[in-house]
């Protein structure tokens, strides 16, 4: 198989200095590419051993497909309907509707990756323990996902080059807010865990309106009933090792160590010589004690947890501070790349939701009245 | 219409100091939301006339299409069929396969948008005149295909978090080169006009092998009969207003100036004191003066154009001078736009054959045995 | 001059079928390349005329600069003095010490192009009429801005290759918040005119602490003395041709238009036979009239002026309402380019900004006590 | 120490709902700034214990650095001398000259950093042994460089802002190519191992000229006399653990793996019952089978590495081959990445060097004349 792109070529005429195939260069003064194939077989030691059975047989002629087939493409490139056509009188496409349309088939084929990704990760991680050579497998998965994420941020930038203007000229066509919602998003959303349980009670109710497919209700029940990618995270961060080691005891050591800290820095801010310095320095350790108090209150972090301040248990968070302290220690560095990973992809998202809003601003407006919700200032609070 | 990303959300609390909504400011004292509706109506002067009947009828709500189905997402989604889960007795899907058909798929459906932005392109040049208003409309088509292929660029990031082990367990399903083409990108390469007419011959008897779809045929066939951009361009450019003024007489000026120019430069060298750099810069003079003997000389540009460094006319090369030199005169400020934004293009073009040759030779190496012709090296001969 | 990084090479073999030079294609049968000099200036018609005295004197070989020297070299890369390595008794450095610096250096490079590309468009906006041809060069710098801040939103991301536990090793030489702040940043605020009036009076008591350096405050000074960008673009769409024009007249065949709209918005929703859809169609129009309100009503104007709402004058709106709605039109395609691209830019500091807080967040957390204000909280309100 | 770039702002106002501050949430009962903060360390079972003396001392606030300082504003902020300002009599600036200022003196301040990245990274491959948590850093700091070289490429494109026509207004006053080099550039290719013996050779006669400064010239022995990444890491790669293990014996393991496949695949071959495609798949084992050749084969793989086409010894290519098939081993995890890093930083240096090109191309033409060597067709043979 080659590249799909290339372009129909005759091969590069070889020439003694290029080639490097058989029939140039030889190996005990061998020539011939039968005898060249014989010769490189026996170097393998396996020139008399049959292929073994379990290997799969390859596909014959016939069975192969072509780029058009395999990719769908009569089907998928079928599917830009224009409403602009379809209901004016006089049939004139608006033309910047078929961007709107292909923008937002193309997210949607990248969501269906992302949530493709997020399974078999969240599959992996669903078990008592994870393999370590599984680390890998779900460290590539999540960088792809960065790839994909940052790919789609950029993407939006497309859809800037439609005009407030040509926009309005179609959009009366498409359904108000209620019934113009991605599932797949939704459903990104509920499988990473990002959706917190306030929202989910208040969602449900829409769903009935907005998904009236009973498949599409089902994939939104299971993706808030099955573990979500966090959960499993938080799970598998409380069973950091070396979080009972009484050996080593790193629970007490890390206290130990936020008590000295904390005290230099007090008796630094107290031999502060200028007045106005050293109250500032003061004021300033307080807040830096306070960041801790929630690693060592234990009744504190879960008034934080039900505020929606702390999105996992204390255990995890001691986990993940191991990890981050040790992360140069083997058996840390690939957990430190996940959390790094889903930190970065958590940070994209809402780049990307943010991106999105102010594109909406400036192409609805600030107030635009529509059926249901939205509008800027709802949307504004999504990327709190 | 919202954006359909956005989370359901119960509309902000609107307080006085943030709403602008009729409900709390008022004007000449009128409240209550109805009455601010008549209220602004009657603002306009228009209070009392009736709904112009040409204004299209807005569709009634059971016409209003719901996102899923706009985007015939049932589709499209279901479209993403694994060869290595049909195929494998113990049907285990390759994992990476997913990704190399989703980011085939996009890129299809992207490829499908650059046609539609370039035949509306073409509509347009295939005019005796192009309209002044049409410009504008041009330029900015022109930099959305720009802003798409900056974009395809950097997609093809995405293929390199597969590594090549990965891809060699499924690709043996796929075709051999000669039946892997995008007929698409074929399309684009020939509506742009950057497939010149050698290769259009050498390419007639692949397409029988590579696209038997009699309406695929059809397709390339009238791509290649109908003017390309290129040739359209080349047309409008002969046309550039002022070429053929005898009182500005633009041709003879510059030929003057270049002489002028020329002369200045051999003096200056002549002048020069170092005697290597004096030579140095003799020698640079007679390099200068060459590049302008194509624009002088009507027997040499042809030898040129013969031999595929020149693709437009020398009357078109001089249309495209003119507008240059002259780019900030309002009447070439956007003729300059559409020809830096061609230019861009055939760069971006360029840059992607480039980025997806470095993929492949990672992919599958230099010189890898499949059906057909393709490998490296033939790849990079595209990139000329 | 060529590319400063090309690879030493020798110049390739020139064979006949690849070259254009003179010694290689003859023009009525000359060779040598003095000849072919000589015959392209007599093509010209210029081969007798000296070279005019006006043309700039060329450097001679001793006034060329290196590219060492051009770019101050020597300097620029002997500014990177890392804190971490000057205090610490063992005198080492701390690895990442050094990204830190060269990123905010090449940030700072970037914003004083930024301001020297302002301050050239405020020049040509401040006259009483901006020359047609002069519309091009705005346009073009404005552009360049906008690839600059593209550029400078990605380069965020290198930042976070620095994890927030390498950056807490240096941080502590670094001055509190009043003494580490940026002063092109400000001046690229008020150059821009993105500063409001409030902000500038509470400014203006912290600039005693931040920019003790007199010439600073002199460059602050002036930078909200002078006109800012907004301003000088306020003055401009005031002065939109054709807003005064009593035969065409632009305004009342706005507010004609904008009534017929909504009467007929609301005919059609009170023909809406479904009452739940009719309900919110009705609320729909509400809201659809109340975003109008402004354009009719200048008290109402002003008050959103008053609160920040609005920030040009009601006949600055309708300068560039004009423009929008005529952008097609040869007067008013570069005038739309002219806001399009303001507006990417307002966007893209946006986008930079909240790329920076996102980052920080995640390098001093929510609540980083420090001298002064700032930490994550604070920063949030700066993307509003 | 915060964002130099936020706005001056009060702070948030407090309430309880938001605040997580100690003056709002106890712990046992205590309110009270410093007796929040007092809790806190006594929390942590650290309240009697005195500062270490190891913890470095804090800077007081006299030694705090401002922003401007520590960056050397002044003196970079003061580098940026136009030619064309300086030599024009009438002393007019051209506009553009500044962006191809700035440009080249970000690009110079990123060499640095990537310099400084790859000397640390040599640093610790330059052992006998390289330690398991070093590969961590190693990994980081790789990727690190694929960032900014993911940038570079990007920034090429803000130099297209600038028109051939601007660019010709000022580069007379910069050096013919020969003096036109960039120092930082060369030491990457050396450091990096891309320059080749011959061209080390070739490049030795030309420094002489380019590089007249003793210092620079004494780098630039260092960088090809110490040990380049390259290098390091060959012997890195040669010391691959399992490569001599006679109990688990991969090198024969694998010389039967492929042999068993080339056999395989040779059967399927004459298994297919279409003559055509018989003969193509005959032809493809062929290949396919002579891409190991040099595997097998030490005096064959010597012939490459003479003709430039293998960089790295045998022993290498095996160690590579090894952590390529068993990436997903924890051993071989942090290796694999490392090596998959460095094919990407080699695959965006020479995107970097082909978008450059494609740049001049546009600036300067195919052939332009200038003292020295370069021009657009030496510069396509960097991009091999």
């Amino acid at each position: 198989m080659t590249c799909p792109y290339a372009r129909f070529l005759e091969p590069e005429p070889t020439n003694e200095s290029n080639s490097t195939s058989s029939s140039n260069l030889t190996v005990n003064g061998t020539t011939g590419s039968s005898d060249a194939l014989t010769e490189i077989i026996s170097m393998t030691g396996f020139a008399n051993r049959p292929a073994k059975p379990e290997l799969k047989r390859l596909p014959s002629s016939d069975e192969l497909v072509t780029y058009n087939n395999y990719l769908r493409l009569h089907t998928i490139l079928d599917s830009q309907i224009l409403m602009s056509a379809k209901h004016d009188i006089n049939k004139t496409a608006v033309h910047d509707e078929h961007l709107f349309i292909i923008i937002h088939q193309t997210f949607e084929l990248w969501f269906k990756q992302i949530i493709y990704e997020i399974d078999s990760i969240r599959e992996i991680f669903d078990k008592e323990k994870v393999d370590e050579s599984q680390m890998f497998v779900i460290v590539n998965r999540l960088n792809r996902c960065v790839q994909i994420w940052r790919l789609l941020v950029d993407q939006i930038g497309i859809l800037e080059t439609m005009t407030p203007l040509d926009f309005m000229e179609f959009r009366s066509y498409l359904s108000p807010a209620s019934g113009f919602q991605s599932l797949q998003f939704r459903l990104i959303e509920n499988k990473f865990g990002l959706t917190d349980k306030s929202r989910i009670q208040h969602n449900a109710t829409h769903y009935m309106n907005t998904f009236p497919n009973e498949h599409d209700r089902n994939e939104l029940q299971n993706s808030v009933e099955t573990p979500t990618l966090l959960q499993l995270i938080e799970r598998w961060l409380e069973r950091t090792p070396g979080l009972d080691d009484t050996t080593f005891n790193f629970w007490e050591r890390f206290k130990t160590s936020v008590g000295e800290y904390l005290n230099f820095l007090k008796t630094n801010a107290e031999d502060e010589p200028n007045p106005t310095a050293k109250d500032a320095s003061l004021e300033d350790v307080k807040k830096t004690a306070d960041t801790f108090r929630s690693l060592f209150d234990e009744k504190f972090h879960n008034q934080l947890v039900q505020r929606g301040e702390r999105r996992i248990s204390q255990r995890a968070i001691q986990g993940a501070l191991m990890i981050s302290l040790y992360r140069e220690q083997p058996r840390f560095q690939q957990p430190y790349q996940i959390i790094s990973l889903l930190m970065d992809i958590d940070a994209l998202i809402t780049k990307w939701r943010y991106g999105h809003l102010i594109l909406v601003q400036r192409q609805i407006g600030n107030k635009q009245g529509t059926g249901g919700s939205a509008g800027y200032s709802y949307l504004r609070s999504t990327c709190r």
